[in-house]
Formats: structure tokens, C-alpha cells, sequence
């Protein structure tokens, strides 16, 4: 989940990026009149030059290829902000799923030595909440009066500037934090047990479904939920007491409470993200 | 400048859209494990039923093609915005090189009845005002907790659809003005005469510069011109009073401050624009 | 904490509103000249009849208090934010010191029927997630057009009722909330235990800096905090195995330990934060 | 009109700035535990050694004070950001009513010499640009988890400051240009003299109503307006070719049509403003 949408994000801002790419020459009021009929040379060897597109028409008041840009940086921001709040929430004290491996001396804290804070997903958090408020900077300028603006394309100068130093910060935390993560799997595993089998109440109820039909089977699986949460029982021991559960799925129920036994498509998904991956990379290595 | 931009921005805008008509199925926790094996098979029906891509993997809390649509939604409003903005420049009392054309009782005002407001304008530019907060809105929503978001996806039921209104409204109203607007060709020849040909000194300077040489060329321009301004004078008179200049450009000089005589690569520029437009229209209705 | 930045935010709200309450009668351009030298005396009845303040001058394009009454709510939806915040990572399955304590049929999920999703904190998280576009938007409309602003006048119309929408709701959500919210106090002692008493070792290090000196004695502490992670041991373990410690604390650790004695001046912060509340709430009343 | 806008934004900033210098002391977890019993004495020293309220209780995760500062900020850049637009509004080459009055070398246009740029309405506006954004960053930082924020806090340390850079700026030009402003009286007497008096239709109507009654006022007046406006002249002309409207006013229409005497309570408006001020800043110097 976190690459396929990162991957997306990052591949929009190659493409504005690419898109801005634009030269940008007009002359006093964009009309190239100083250099006479040689304007179109000029500005298609300037644009050669630096290796530029050459523009239908001067832009230097249309601002949507700039700002186009701001907001792909925006969208990148979210993506790894996104990745950041997960990890952040695993790496609660009380979850402690994962943790962000930093090296030593980095993110820890004096008074409570045993806390280990997430240094990097606050980089990553910082730039997803500074990023909306520079993006909607760049877009309300765009306004802009007649040939050249006045306040709205100054407006950009520090914003367009920021929102890269804060993208290329948070992508470098995240680089490293994916590099550096610690997994706890048993720590993982503990948690989804600590409910006694209740994530999985779903694969229950779809078995159950086979011989005492749909409406029966969630009745059932319903009634034993609330039953182990209300009670604070291991959801399995509350099934077990139940003899018409046991009647229809004996041996079974046990393996359907085993969450490697209910991933579904995952491994499919993967896949495909990972294969998306592969063949975008190597159409950019061409 | 206007379709320019207005067209960009409006390509970005269906291209976000068809890139987010993709299902999201994924079942409870977004591994499609009650379907079992046919988890992919049941998807790509879906899909296909409601004309939808197949997504690589369920992305209930990747948002990044939603905030896509809504920052593309932004930039067709503000695009249209800057066209409000020039409109709304012109048709100033002062200036009045264009009024909006409404149908009568729309736009007047019963206490000053000389008063037209470009009430079309006003439209636009309100949703160009409102577009960036809306889209910083669905842009900090993004760092969504794990796979369902608490209070970020709830953050875009109101925003998108506002989002897509505001901009129908602005397209609504800005298509109705580009079939109305009134273009008072005289008075805007009257404004550019105002300043006594102050407007071409360019052209006069770049004439000059063939005889006196550039440095040269330029001080003089500069020079009337800023006389001129401080005279009250009209730049052409002092132009005149320049016996270099008289030297130099003879009987050029009238055409020389003719605006017509200097539109440089105007044409050129507006072609490209029609042209790019045609052919993506062309594109589009295939 | 979250009574003391609330009261203060509705505070703010309340000012603000009062400071808006003003009447604007200005007449076609902002002079009441249609009024003649009766004016101001209309103005003042008018103000009268409506319960309104009487303004210096008319402030139609003068926005700063309309402006603030947003920002204020701006405020409050981001102080019942953080409390929806706390609330929900809280009421985390992992963590499940809370929950919201809804009325049933709401917030469950049927295909996880364990899960109690916290939906008031989400209203209010959405509100907190929606009102700072919205409060930019009001700021970035001040710029008003001479006497009528164009565009940035009706930027207000929607937003404005928006935000005051959003804010009731998330005011009205959690103040149910704060009145069902169901705290499992065993829980949380449960989760305090969990680190076996490293949450306090800031308490055993002041105590044991009185016998060992504060260098020393924070040495100690953090070599044993270390030791308990690494060894995923109990903290307090750790330290009855330290010769040192034992010798300068003795029987006081196990007081040491208790998170009980250990909550400095929490009690005098409350009541100070309700001290306050009573007295505004008085003087409010009067 | 300005003035009014802006002293009231002004205060606004003093005010929050003054509520916002509080101190923040609570130790690792906001309790002061580690000071033992002395927790509010020290604290009371600390702040009083710093010339900074004390608090009812520690505010790390509360940030309204913070963003109310950042608001106020905005506010302040709005209000500035009014009087740029009007002045630079007025300084169009059209209008041409004021002028920056820059000194040499600062505004100008190398190859439009008679253009002046009005570049310190373009600071102001840009800082009003790019101010709501700033403070919808701080506003959607506001949910901060338990007592230290994650990302959010962290989203204010480079908002804050930009915000006070960005008013500062705005601050020092706009003072600059209201002591240079060039105001060209003449010329805004020939642009109110441009329409023939229109913009004193309403002077006509409410004097023709002592004597027509209201209604029949008013459609004479709207119908000279509109023929004035249709045929392109002097309302004047066409008011004096109405026989019933000369029968009514006879001599008093020339005066009707004097701006001058049409500035209902203007005078006493500027009056209260400069007022307000003046026993405002006696207030502060005390």
C-alpha cells in the first residue's frame, strides 16, 4: 500500500515537472516584439539550449505548470506522510510493532530513556502538514493580473522553493526509515492474538455460511463476538462452547483461526504493485 | 493567454479523472480474503462492470488520485480566474475596454445606475478564492491511519463535491462570458494613445539603435520618455523635438508608434494556441 | 489539558462574535450621503434596534472582523481536535483505554464485530481537518476591492456558514463524548505496568541523586532503562539487581514505582483549570 | 477606511501576542514531578524571571495561544494587503490617481520608461497572499497526540517565524508608502468628471423626491442615467434637457452634481477613526 502509493505520487511529479519544463520568453509584454520576425528562432534555440520545451505561447502569467508542480510535491508529501503516520502508530509504547531502528544518539530522550521517538516520521508528518497550506499558496495566486502580476507570482518565489526543500527532507527520512525499520513480527503476532481470534471472526462466519447458511452463520459468529468482548473471553473458547459451531466446522476451526490462513488476495496484490514498480523503472532507465 | 492556459489545465483535469475511475474492492480490512481465490476474478468483473481500472492493489486509504482530481479541480479554477481577473480589470469604470454584456437586470445597480458589475467575474474569482483552501483541505487529509482513515477520509465528503461545483459554476458562467463579452476596440486604442506612444518607446529605441548605435539609442528613448512623463507631454511631440531622433528615423517615426506596427509574434503565438487546441479536440472526439 | 484549551478557544469565539456584532449602513459608496446630516443619528438607531455595535466607519471591504469570528472557530474546532486526537489513539485496539461509549448501533462494524470505531472523534477530526482551508480562505479573500469587494466578498458567503457548521458539529459530538466516554482505568494501570516502572524513572533517579549526586545517579538509571529494553525485562528487576541502588533506596523503590506518588503538581493544574472555568463561567452568567 | 481596518488588526496582534507569553514548564510529561511540592513555586519564579504569564497548567499539546498569535499575523497581512490592492488599483496607467512615489531607481521599467511598478503594494500583497496558508498550516497542526505532538508541533517551527517575516515586510513598506504616496487630486476629480456626474445620480434623486415624490424621482433619474450612458453623454446635458427635472431644481442641479457636496458623513467617519486611534495609542503609552 505504502509504495503503490507513493510510486503514483512520484511518477505525477516527474510528469509536472517535466510538463514545467517550459521556456519562458516574451520580451516586454510577451509578444517578442523586439526581435521582429526572428522571434520564433530565437526563442527555439534558447529553449535548445537549456534544454527546454518550446511554448505554444509566453505563459509568464499562466501559471498552471508551476503550481502543477507545487501540487504533485503536495501529493508526495501526503504519500510518505501517509507511511509515516502508520509507522508512527505502530511504534506506540502499547503497540510496538515496529520501531524506526534510528542509530544511536538519534531520537531518544533523556528523561524517559526507555522512549524511543519517531524522529523521522515527524520530518515525514511536518512536510504532509506544511504542504497543503504552500500548495494552496501557489494556487490562489494564479489570478494573475493582465502580462505580469502584481503579489500573486512574488507569492510563489518563497513558496515553490519550500515545498521542494520540505518534499526532498521528508523523502530522505522515509528512504532511510524503510532502510533502518525494525519489525517486531512476534510483537504483531501477539497483538492480533490479544483479541482472541476476533480479526478473524470474518473467515469463521464465511465457513460457517457453507452448511448453516448466510443469515445463520453471522447470527452465530455475531452472538460469540459480543460474547468474548462483553465477557473479556478468548473469542475461540466462546466458539468452541457453541455446539452447533463445533457440529459444522470441528477440526477446521482451528486453522480458520490462524491469520496466515487469511491473507486473500495479498500476495496478488503485491505482485502487481511490485511488478508496476519494475516496469515503470526500467521504462524511466531507458 | 487565456484558452492557453484554461486548456491546460482543463487536459490536467480529465486526465486526473480518468486516472481515479478505478475501483476500490477490498473487502473488510482490503485482501479481498472473503472471496477466497476468486478475489482478483470478482474484482476485475467489477471493474469491468462499471467501466472502472483495475487497481494494482485496494487503496481505501491512498487517496493520492482523489486529491489529484480536487488540485486539478484548483487549477481549472484558477485558470478561469485569471481570465475573471483581466476581464474584471478592463471593464473598471476608469478603464472600460470591456464589459461583460449580461442580459438586462443582471449586473446593474439601482443606486448607480452607469454601474455594470461583472457579476460573471465575480463568480469566477469567488471560486478561484475558495478552490486552494478546499484542495489544502483534501491534501492534509492524506496521512490516512492504516486502512481506513479516521476524520482525514471524512474531511473529503463535502470538500470534493464542493470543489466540483464551485468549478462547474466558474465554467458555467466564464463560457456565458466569452460569448458576450463586449470589446470597445476604440476606447482600448483611446488608452493605449493616452500615453502618447510612451507604449512602442521599445520599438523606437530598437529603430534608433540601427543609426545611433544601442547605449545611444536607449538614452535617448529614455530620456523623452522620461520627459515626457514629467511634462505631461505626449511622447511623440518630444520624439520630435529630438533632432537625432528626427535624423536618425525621419517619416519612420509615425509608423514607428503605430501599436498595430508592433505586435510582433502575436499571431505566430495565438495560431499555436487554436492549432494545439483543434488537434487535442480532434484527439478527444475519437 | 483539554478543558483548559478549549475554554480558552470558546473564549476567543465569544470575543470575536461580540467584536462582529456590528452594524454596516453605509449607502451606496460608504458616506450614508442619501441620509443627508441625519446620517449618523439613523445609523445609531438602526445599531439600536438591532442590538448591534455602532462602527467608527462603514467597513463593508474591511473584513478583519468577519475574518476573525472564522478564525476563532478555526480555534475551537482545532482545541476539540486534539482532544478527538488523544481520544481516539486512546481507544486503539492495542491501547483500549477508551472508548467512546456510543449508544449501540453505532460505530460498530459488522464485518469486524469486535471493533468499536471511535465515530464521534472522527466528526471532529474531520471538522479539524476542514476548518483551516476554510479559515484561509476567509483570510485570503481580506484583500477587498476598494468600496465592494469582486470574488473575495463572495469568497465569505459559503465559507463562512461552513465553518460555523463544522464547528457545531464537532462541539455537539463531543460533548456527548466527554459524557459517555468509558475509561478502563485497569487498562491503563495494565499499560503503565507494561514497561515495568520505566515511565518512572525520573523518579528513581531524583531520589537516588539525593545519596549518589545527580551525575551518578542518572547513570544508573539509564544503564538499568537500557538494560530492562535490551533484555525486555522488568524495570524493576533491572534495578533490585544493582547493589547500588538497593543501598541508597532500599524499601522506598517499590514506593518509587508506583505511579500514584508520582504526579507532581497534576492536582493543582486541574483545579487551577476549573478554578478558571467557574469564575469565567460566573462572570459570563452575570 | 484603511486606517479602521488596519488598528483593529493591529490590536488584534497586540493582544494575542500578550495572551500568548505564557510560560510552558511541565517537565517530561507536563506534571513538574520532578520538582516535587516546589513544581508551582519554581514555576512562578521562572516565569516571573522571564516576564511571562503563568499558566493554570502546562500547554505543550495545546497550541491555540500559538496559532491565535499566527492568526493575528494573517489578519494584519489581510488588512495590508487591502489598502495594496486599493492603492495599486488606483496606480493603474488608466486610473493613474496615485503613485508609489518611490524614490529613483526603485520600481522602474527598463524597457516601459513610463511605467512605474507600484512594488511595495506588491510586498503587501504578496505577504497577503501567502498568509492564509501559514495559517492554515498552524491550524491543522492543533490535534496534537497526548503531550507532545508528532509532525505538527514540528509543522510550526519554520510557519511562525515565516509568518512574522512576512508581516514585518508588509509592515515596513506599506509605513514607507503612505509616506510617499503621490496622490494626483486633479486627476481623480477629471476620472469622478469622466462619467458627467452619474456617480452623483442618487444627489439628483433624493433632491427631486421633495418635490416629485420617490418613485417619479427615481425613474426620471434612471432613465437620463441610462440615455447618458447609451448615447455617450455628459448626464448633465441630459439632465438639462428634462424640462420637469429643471422645473424642480432650477440652479440648485449644478451644485448637486459638485462631488464636494455630496460627501455625506465622510468627515465625521474620518473624525471617529483618527479618534479611536489616538485614545487607542494614549492607552498604550501609559
Amino acid at each position: 500500500v505504502w509504495l503503490d502509493g507513493f510510486h503514483r505520487a512520484f511518477l505525477r511529479l516527474e510528469h509536472a515537472a517535466r510538463a514545467a519544463s517550459v521556456l519562458q520568453l516574451g520580451g516586454a509584454v510577451g509578444t517578442l516584439a523586439a526581435l521582429g520576425p526572428r522571434g520564433p528562432r530565437v526563442a527555439g534555440a534558447m529553449a535548445a539550449a537549456l534544454k527546454l520545451s518550446l511554448p505554444d505561447i509566453p505563459w509568464h502569467a499562466s501559471r498552471d505548470r508551476v503550481v502543477d508542480v507545487g501540487a504533485a510535491l503536495g501529493l508526495v508529501c501526503g504519500a510518505l506522510g501517509k507511511l509515516a503516520r502508520d509507522v508512527s502508530l505502530m511504534a506506540q509504547t502499547e503497540v510496538a510493532e515496529v520501531s524506526e531502528g534510528n542509530p544511536p544518539g538519534e531520537g531518544g530522550s533523556s528523561t524517559l530513556p526507555h522512549k524511543q521517538n519517531p524522529v523521522s516520521c515527524a520530518v515525514a508528518l511536518q512536510a504532509a502538514h506544511r504542504a497543503p497550506g504552500l500548495v494552496a499558496t501557489l494556487l490562489s495566486a494564479m489570478p494573475q493580473e493582465h502580462e505580469r502580476g502584481l503579489g500573486g507570482w512574488q507569492a510563489e518565489w518563497e513558496t515553490l522553493p519550500e515545498l521542494f526543500r520540505i518534499t526532498a527532507g521528508s523523502l530522505q527520512r522515509m528512504a532511510r526509515l524503510l532502510e533502518t525499520l525494525q519489525v517486531d513480527a512476534s510483537r504483531m503476532r501477539a497483538d492480533l492474538d490479544a483479541t482472541g481470534g476476533l480479526a478473524l471472526a470474518e473467515a469463521v462466519s464465511m465457513a460457517l455460511a457453507r452448511t448453516l447458511g448466510k443469515a445463520q452463520a453471522h447470527a452465530h459468529v455475531e452472538r460469540a463476538s459480543r460474547k468474548a468482548v462483553d465477557d473479556g473471553a478468548a473469542f475461540v473458547s466462546v466458539l468452541r462452547a457453541d455446539a452447533d459451531i463445533v457440529n459444522a466446522l470441528g477440526a477446521e476451526l482451528d486453522a480458520l483461526l490462524e491469520p496466515e490462513s487469511y491473507l486473500g488476495s495479498s500476495d496478488a496484490f503485491i505482485d502487481a504493485v511490485l511488478a508496476r514498480r519494475e516496469t515503470d523503472e526500467r521504462r524511466r532507465s531507458v
